[in-house]
């Protein structure tokens, strides 16, 4: 539901339920599920008033939210848990994390989409030198889009990590790292894929996968809501790994704070002084911006786009529930 | 006066006062009474210069200022003192209450002429719900503007707090709750006045008024200066009931800051958005804001309200001395 | 350097030097010191692309830079030390000070050519009143500006402080406050300079000189960098001096902050409101103003004086080092 009441535009948030209605904190209307105005108490009737409301869907453990036009809100555009291992057999789910950015959204999906800055602002992930100048190869499938960096890699500390010693190989494999964007506006990026060995029939069952996941809900045109979650399909029963692993994904996503708070306060002023200079490796995000611009335009809101604090609005992604 | 120095824009507030010139911190530039710069120090003389300067009326234990067209300033306007209790005798004044809103004057007003929200952010309010849903009587008289919510009501704990068990009685009195708006901006609340109690012949002395005032001086067009002070005519030796009546007017009105704050943050945003939706409720105050705003236009200076921060000099309404 | 990557618009500062070149902290964008762009890490190249960069000249303890025209950067310009007493033989450099305005830098100008607000804001500068009215001698010779004050004046309280109770004399003596601004942005001000004593053939050695050197290098339209320093001619090896020197510095520049921060943040309200009323002591800011917004007109940069955050590119002045 649209988050101020349309009395005194007062944060429903700040009200609380009374049976499955939201009664407003100020002068308690009382706002049905699906945005009716069931009771404003100084008259002790409703009013024909209909508060807008989102189409949601809830699917453990996110809610997702779809703040644009509802005739084109399609379920069927929600990422299959499958693809990211969320709530999965054989797979584990970390805890969810939340951090809120004065960043606009994207910020961090051009963050997310060009990993070649592993190396520069998160050097506790051993063996990120090697992402930064890889081949790339695109795929682009309606709102989503993929780009694979195939890599030959030796054993890093950072499998030791994460895969333990038992499993290490000697010699080179062949690895992909892929970044998935699902539309409007989802990412998983994950440890690099183990495709082949050296020497080796095949890849040890032990060498599984990680997923991160990045949930980007804009709050408004330059602060955004990014909630996170990882998952994994081995060691499921080893909680100092679960531990581990968090720690350096919230040291990991906080660097990516960090980064986007300072490049969000003078952006404006710099983008007039100087064109942003696009290289090879920005294509990835060059293509998502594109499919967001598509889906906004398609919705007829792209005349909204300068307004100030206007991203909630037509804002769609999910949001981390319990 | 106006409040910076027409020399290099330093608050004069932060001056001192040599005799009854003020004179500026910074370099030394000193004002008469009527505004006449009287002595420039690097000059050793005064200029021609005269700073805008305002009707003042001290009438204690206010001050009343008139910050718009000086030629329309009427001292009769103040509110009587006697319609009001303050410094009356057989009455008491509070101590006298400051609140820095960071909110228009406006929300202020709004919150004050429509008190359904009592039972919703005022929970301390026993028998506050009973005001959630009355009939209406409006009268205007020039600026001046009274709404009266008649109600029946029992004896509450709100009564028990304010005039004592010595009075109480059984059944149910007809009482009215009272808001008075004079000319801007200055509002009288009160407690609900008993008029008849069924089966008596009259109300009981003891059962008395309590008046809390409201001086509504805006400081920018998006800030308030808010004023309070509470009069009663009961039990006006009972320091214990002052202390307590103190403590809940002083909750009471923060409660009110802290949701017109939460307001006016995004409110431009949202007025953008969403029409306000207007009820019964809101009848007092739509009818205050066509008064403020007739007196607004009356002086020509409605070409000014979209002016960022410009409320401090069209804006009038009293504060508080001692 | 300009300092934000071209590529994400991340602050170079935040980078770290590779050799002479700069990385950015985020892709690792690299630059050269002239400015190119020798190493984008995810193409394994350079690219054609050339950061701005400006000329800079260090002259120890200050670093000189011009961040307008390049063509018309000379840095025949920048002060001659002998004429600040700084790093000069006979001399010694106070510890270098730095204080951030939340103001434009014309009001630090303004402050620093016109002294008559020594008496107002300055209490501890004991015989400040008598620069309040004083003649006015200027001088200009290009974009350097000198405003002279005689005065006469007695031995005081800040004379026993400065020079000590040894050169003490009787009577009167001639002296001048002299204030020299060095086109953009350094100013020199000073103890008043004794000329002669009555009575006495000479001005004794020991009465020597104070200069307060004042760096003002904007930082955005309305933000300044300010830094500090004094030089002296006499009790060069008396720390304790050095020390209440210092110490009465600070005090009085952390004054002129508060005061310069009080104005700017109504300042543009202020000005629509009230025309600034100039009086015969503003006569060197006025003309050092004209002698800032010519340099400025000279490189057709004054289109872009009203653009918001634009300061830092415009700006030229001296950044303290060691």
């Amino acid at each position: 539901m649209y988050g101020l009441c349309p009395h005194r535009y007062f944060p429903l948030a700040q009200g609380k339920l009374v049976g499955d209605n939201i009664q407003c904190g100020y002068h308690g209307f009382t706002f049905a599920p699906k945005g009716k105005c069931v009771l404003i108490p100084s008259q002790g009737t409703g009013s024909g008033f209909v508060q807008p409301v989102y189409r949601v869907v809830e699917k453990a453990p996110l809610i997702w939210i779809w703040m644009g036009d509802q005739a084109l809100a399609d379920p069927d555009q929600i990422v299959d848990y499958s693809e990211i291992g969320l709530s999965q057999a054989g797979w584990r789910n970390s805890d969810p994390l939340y951090f809120h950015l004065n960043g606009r959204s994207q910020l961090l999906v051009d963050n997310l989409m060009d990993l070649t800055h592993l190396a520069f602002i998160h050097p506790q992930i051993d063996g990120g030198a090697a992402i930064v100048n890889t081949k790339y190869i695109y795929e682009q499938k309606g709102a989503t889009f993929r780009v694979t960096r195939p890599m030959d890699m030796p054993w890093t500390g950072f499998h030791d990590f994460l895969y333990g010693p038992a499993v290490r190989f000697e010699g080179i494999s062949r690895v992909e790292s892929v970044t998935d964007f699902y539309g409007p506006e989802f990412i998983r990026t994950g440890s690099p894929v183990t495709i082949a060995i050296e020497g080796y029939d095949a890849v040890p069952d032990g060498i599984g996968l990680v997923y991160f996941l990045h949930g980007i809900t804009p709050e408004t045109a330059t602060t955004t809501h990014y909630f996170g979650l990882s998952t994994r399909n081995f060691r499921l029963t080893d909680n100092g790994l679960s531990q581990a692993l968090l720690e350096i994904d919230i040291l990991t996503r906080e660097q990516d704070v960090v980064a986007i708070n300072l490049v969000e306060r003078r952006l404006q002023d710099a983008v007039a002084r100087q064109q942003e200079l696009l290289v090879k490796s920005d294509t990835a995000a060059v293509r998502v911006r594109g499919i967001i611009q598509g889906m906004l335009d398609k919705e007829n809101l792209s005349n909204l786009s300068g307004e100030q604090g206007c991203g909630s609005i037509k804002a769609s992604g999910p949001e981390v529930g319990d």
